[in-house]
């Protein structure tokens, strides 16, 4: 099946969003944790959590401008800096995707999804207790996509939380070990179960 | 097993880069296609590649100032403003992540890898053959992360070749009819086999 520049601006809003969402392969799933000025905690899951450098370590995040439930993680973060980044296991990724849908901001997502939350040594941020992998992220830079309005919001890794059963000797993640999610598109999520290490490359002799 | 920022700053150099690099989740698995002035085709696996929006259809990826082999695509895109990108699967899992060594510009990893490039309606970029999904991107614009100097390449989506079979009725891609690879860290691959889509969320009655 082929689709010209044309016929994708031309394509029914839901099947262009489902499509261009999936084309370009799988994706980190993530809930993102925050706290308001007024100490209400806000939880939302994302699929844009992009590795952008391990020294110093940085993530970035991608938000849309139209959308509103990221919109409290954003005035969250632009009010205390600090966040948290929280893997989703497949114990409870009914719950973490439900965090997409668009509750007020007075609610906290947490009440709503019944997702526990975890103060690890006084962060400034709420962690997810049932998370295999608890990262502590400083906001350091945002900046703006001109071409259709989005940000992209830049975080250091000021602490991170990881079951010990996960770490390979030489610092990998087993992610496949607790079930960690991966999502296609706007709603599909995997859970794979294995994983094979093909490890640095180097030219072939000739 | 928790780390402190001064822990993390402290850790053996590729402890850190495989840590880091795996913490935020299961990543995209792409080959981007690219050609230079000389006509040399160019072929690199990347694991950065991130949907922007869907209208207009955008894609971004990630260059680390000091990586040699994505340089090459960096100057071929910079030249000629199109590139491809293409869906890695288990068959071919091994030769697209041979792409990663460093080879010299004048070398095709097309050649090297014995991946087969194709030309699809006379598109000015190479396409792999193999890939379930072909992506046709025309460059747009390039933005400095200040932070630590690298760069996040914006790119629209100008055509999109899918295998038939992936296309759900509403647009969504089933990537796992393909067995198209996610990445964790630098080297880990896997190939999802089942997907559960969970649907549009809307808030709970009260």
């Amino acid at each position: 099946m082929h689709f010209d520049e044309e016929q994708i601006e031309n394509l029914e809003k839901v099947y262009r969003i489902n499509l261009i969402n999936s084309c370009s392969g799988y994706k980190s799933a993530n809930l993102i944790g925050s706290v308001s000025d007024e100490g209400i905690n806000n939880l939302a899951v994302f699929s844009s959590i992009t590795h952008l450098g391990s020294n110093p370590p940085l993530l970035g995040f991608f938000l849309r401008p139209t959308e509103i439930v990221p919109r409290h993680t954003y005035l969250n973060i632009k009010q205390n800096s600090f966040y948290t980044i929280n893997s989703i296991q497949e114990e409870f990724a009914d719950s973490a995707h439900h965090t997409s849908a668009k509750y007020e901001r007075e609610i906290s997502e947490f009440d709503i999804t019944k997702i526990t939350s975890e103060n690890i040594n006084g962060f400034p941020a709420p962690y997810v207790k049932s998370s295999s992998i608890k990262i502590g992220m400083k906001f350091v830079e945002e900046i703006k996509i001109n071409y259709n309005k989005s940000r992209l919001i830049v975080g250091k890794i000021v602490e991170l939380n990881v079951d010990d059963n996960l770490i390979s000797k030489d610092g990998f993640l087993n992610l496949n070990k607790a079930n960690i999610a991966t999502v296609s598109g706007c709603d599909g999520y995997s859970f794979p179960k294995r994983n094979i290490r093909k490890g640095y490359q180097k030219p072939n002799k000739s």
